[in-house]
């Protein structure tokens, strides 16, 4: 067992979350990972409606009795999107943890906080995470330049960003982005992070909804097989290295290059969704952390969260005091 | 005391090495570094001739009796460098660990383990690093996307890199790149590597051969304080940012920028050394990692080692073994 404040907060056993995955955070993930003593989130949007996420809360707990939460993630978007009744829905079916992402949470965060949810907000950058936290977050889950999706603009990686953003912030960090092994959650508690959040490392497992080949892909990936794509839009995506992707990044480093001459390729979630469901890995992008080059392997969450809380503890009571002389341990 | 494969090796006290630093890796600072208890580096081509270079060795000695090492960098230049004559500068002034960084040091080998020198060398890339053991160097210096000067073109950070290099290497493997402080020495050593290298955090001590406002500049700034240039030639380097990098930074990311569009500005190291010994911090550019922004004083070395020893050492000994339950322990 690793105890420490998040895991206090949250009420998991284990300080290792999977983070909101749009098109992946469904019933069964969750609540596999739910069952395996670490935090998982529903992603609200994933949801057509609120009244389709209230019942996939239902559905998930069915499926386990241990916590769990809901990603909501507030982006500008054309057509609006209910971001209060999703929040509605949240609260009233009794979720008490909820990962935010995107836009500031501040709108929501006295609804939140009124119903006793715990809020943990995703940040990419020192400054954005001390904002969130002065604006009441409990939790900040903070995003390196090694991460799937989008690492914001700063370039940081974990490594520096970790113990940056623990120096300025009273609240729990934990660390997001790169990590994906006992080792990673180990170090990320070295540099001061009260648990890390997971993405990539969980597409890798059996219950993911995911076709298998893109599960073995990702096995098959070093941590060079990731690529940078919407630099030039001031909208960084890390996304698996393929066809489309080089081809995304190629044509947006020509000079004036905008969005619409790449659209058509990147064609945005649907793109995103036939690689994931139907496995053809050259018909669209998928988000990837360049820890896709430390994992070795398609297993049951179960099995992932075991080994990785085993060998986080066994580095932190061996290895590591096993490297002190007597007089230091 | 931190004892690791590493510290046995080339028979230092502590996993901390001071990496070579053109310019910089003069007598007073590596011997300020060796009486610390850590590995520091001259680094040759900073003499002019392999004559100075024996005498630097020399003028060394006479301020330390602990060991220390010499770097040799090996790059294509336009004015033939006389390689094998350093090399025997280093070889018959009974120095017995080297640090070799930029091309191949395989033509150096044989001579060096001839006479029992310790070889490390610096590389940015797991096959890069994995071919140098190959080759028969006796540690691998991995150096992630956050260090200062060249990281190589794949930007991988060291949370990622420093496991996947461990994981395909069996000599040690010592961390360089965005450590600055004991936490990020903690995390490398569970990450698997055996010692850290650091360069920007000996460049802000009492006893670095710099002026002070560069020192005070890198307390200043914080991570997001530095830029890449030289990207569009295959050659990235991180710099400090100033007028000057940025400037360079934007000429080269016009389209077809050649680098003699940059060279009068960048004007190589007569303007890192303008800023560096007369402290005019807009006059040239000088290699700056990330780290700085972790860097909260100049100090002397010995106290900057024994705090960052002595913070790892907390965290291996209380932090970590501290958020374990009694059954772990």
């Amino acid at each position: 067992m690793i105890r420490t404040r998040f895991t206090d907060l949250v009420g998991v056993e284990y300080p290792l979350v999977c983070g909101g995955m749009t098109g992946l955070g469904t019933a069964p993930l969750i609540a596999a990972v739910a069952n395996a003593g670490a935090l998982a989130f529903l992603t609200a949007l994933t949801q057509p409606t609120p009244e389709a996420l209230a019942a996939e809360i239902s559905r998930t707990r069915d499926l386990t009795d241990r916590p769990f939460g809901v990603n909501l993630t507030i982006l500008p978007t054309i057509t609006p999107v209910p971001y209060d009744e999703y929040r509605a829905a949240i609260i009233e079916n009794g979720v008490t943890i909820v990962e935010t992402a995107g836009s500031s949470p501040e709108p929501h965060l006295p609804a939140f906080h009124a119903a006793g949810v715990k809020v943990i907000h995703k940040a990419t950058s020192v400054r954005h995470a001390v904002s969130a936290a002065r604006k009441g977050v409990d939790v900040i889950s903070i995003d390196g330049f090694e991460c799937a999706g989008h690492p914001g603009e700063d370039d940081v990686p974990g490594l520096v960003l970790i113990p940056a953003a623990v120096a300025k912030i009273d609240i729990p960090v934990i660390a997001s982005g790169g990590i994906a092994t006992g080792a990673g959650l180990a170090a990320a508690l070295a540099l001061g992070a009260e648990g890390v959040n997971m993405g990539t490392r969980f597409m890798a497992t059996t219950e993911a909804p995911i076709h298998r080949n893109v599960k073995e892909q990702i096995v098959a990936n070093g941590e060079r097989d990731t690529v940078m794509v919407f630099r030039q839009f001031h909208n960084s995506a890390r996304v698996a290295r393929n066809g489309i992707s080089e081809q995304i990044a190629a044509i947006g480093s020509r000079p004036g290059a905008t969005f619409a001459d790449v659209a058509e390729l990147a064609s945005g979630a649907r793109g995103r969704s036939r690689v994931l469901e139907a496995g053809d890995l050259e018909d669209g992008m998928w988000w990837a952390s360049m820890a896709q080059g430390l994992i070795n392997d398609v297993d049951s969450c179960d099995a992932v969260v075991r080994r990785i809380i085993g060998d986080a503890e066994s580095i932190m009571s061996k290895r590591l005091p096993g490297l002190l002389s007597d007089q230091d341990r």
